[in-house]
């Protein structure tokens, strides 16, 4: 199965990849269940029960613009190092436990959107990551059975802005800017994907690839993060967790390999999707 | 004009403290403005005009249990190293940015409510801070037009488990257990506290002076903190900027001076407040 959040006919709405198109949720049970977070927090609940996947398109994929995945998630909990090439690009010390940091939920666009480079910035670099959406509630979750809160995966870039990011010691202002946040195009179920260990991430930069690892090379597996992060905060459907970025981010190379207005960028993983965004101008009012 | 969330009746609500009392405004418009965050939204599109102080108290002082002032903001940014004595102790570099970090709204609790230790840690440490409530939207804000982004002052006990937030770089996990972050009692408007500098904030625990500054010791400004964060994140009503603790926290001691259940922690600033919070065991689900 594979949901997504979507904007058609000028209305934002969810619903789920369906036979040649989409299927639209919203157009249903928006009134009750007005996005793709609450929808999940109903399937935990008991309340709906999963739509076939031959479910008729109200909608061919050509007519429908992607949002951000969860478009407005209660937790986006990002992991920092988690690729080894990555800690050591960055000559961070060997890790014992998960580097952790926050995004707002105003930072995320989906995907075809497009990641704006803020007017204060020319430091803006790409780094492509599975993302992990909850499907349910949970606190102190046993490392054994964190798979069973995975709701689905999807891509992820976690587009940041170096000087920013490194104004001090913590992340926050560089992982913030609005638009920065590409998540998507879709929410695919964990049955689709299998065994995550066998599949490839590459993010390309104007088709070049940049960045490729197996997931199999995680520092710190997902089961890992689940375990870690509800030791501290109660997890809930919807929530995300931003697994990191492997090796050949930009900002280690020489000389610099910034991202500027006109370029594409691309995350693609192995049965979760590609997500392609193009690079441009901040908005006059960000 | 001094506002608080609080609980009456088994019912949450927001109102203005009155003559000898609460003034509910939920009971009498929280069917269109559910809580104090929408209330200061509508403020700012002039849908409301305030409220007399001398207004009709509903309940007296004690027949309500306070919430935090804003119970679900939508940003809380905590600000790191922002007393000299306090980075002097930490042995951090002094910064040229501030350092800030992200609090989950689901961490806070009000005034008179129990900090919870984790099971998980002992290491649960006191930060005596001021709160802004910010009142008007903005991106970019200019430093000298910060001021007018203030929707009032409030204390904050940004409590740290030092063992988690030491675990990396990134101090998410040490600050993010719930029932740790006090916010309270109430939200004091501008006009009320006046100029910053010269007043005291104060931290007690068990009624022992730890922490004693003046504020115009803060080394970013309330208005150097509006101008940085707005430059990377749009700022919103209800959205709360916590800006650093004086020198005098707990793990810096020799020995370690932490909190543990059936201590009292109080963080007093004039004209602002006292917020006063018992320490308890956390609760079996967290």
């Amino acid at each position: 199965m594979r949901y997504l959040s979507f904007e058609a006919e000028g209305k934002a709405s969810y619903g789920i990849a369906a036979d040649r198109g989409v299927h639209d949720l919203g157009a249903r049970i928006g009134s009750v269940l007005p996005d793709l977070k609450s929808y999940l927090k109903a399937l935990e609940l008991g309340l709906v029960s999963s739509v076939a996947t031959n479910a008729f398109a109200d909608y061919a994929t050509g007519d429908i613009a992607y949002l951000p995945t969860i478009t407005v998630p209660g937790k986006i909990i990002c992991v920092g190092l988690n690729y080894e090439g990555h800690r050591l690009e960055t000559g961070r010390p060997k890790q014992t436990y998960p580097t952790l940091f926050a995004r707002f939920a105003d930072t995320l666009i989906g995907h075809g959107g497009a990641i704006r480079r803020p007017s204060v910035s020319e430091a803006l670099d790409f780094e492509g990551e599975l993302a992990v959406v909850i499907g349910r509630s949970g606190f102190r979750i046993p490392k054994e059975e964190a798979s069973s809160f995975i709701a689905g995966y999807s891509c992820f870039n976690d587009a940041s802005l170096r000087d920013f990011q490194n104004h001090t010691h913590q992340f926050m202002p560089g992982k913030n800017f609005p638009a920065t946040g590409a998540f998507g195009p879709e929410l695919v179920t964990p049955d689709e994907v299998g065994a995550l260990d066998t599949l490839k991430i590459e993010t390309r930069l104007n088709g070049d690839v940049v960045q490729q690892a197996k997931l199999e090379e995680l520092l710190f597996s997902v089961e890992d993060l689940i375990a870690y992060v509800s030791i501290f905060t109660a997890l809930s459907p919807g929530d995300v967790l931003v697994t990191g970025t492997p090796g050949g981010v930009g900002f280690k190379r020489t000389p610099p390999l910034y991202m500027k207005p006109g370029d594409v960028v691309e995350v693609e993983i192995d049965k979760v999707g590609q997500l392609r965004n193009e690079i441009a101008e901040e908005l006059p009012k960000g």
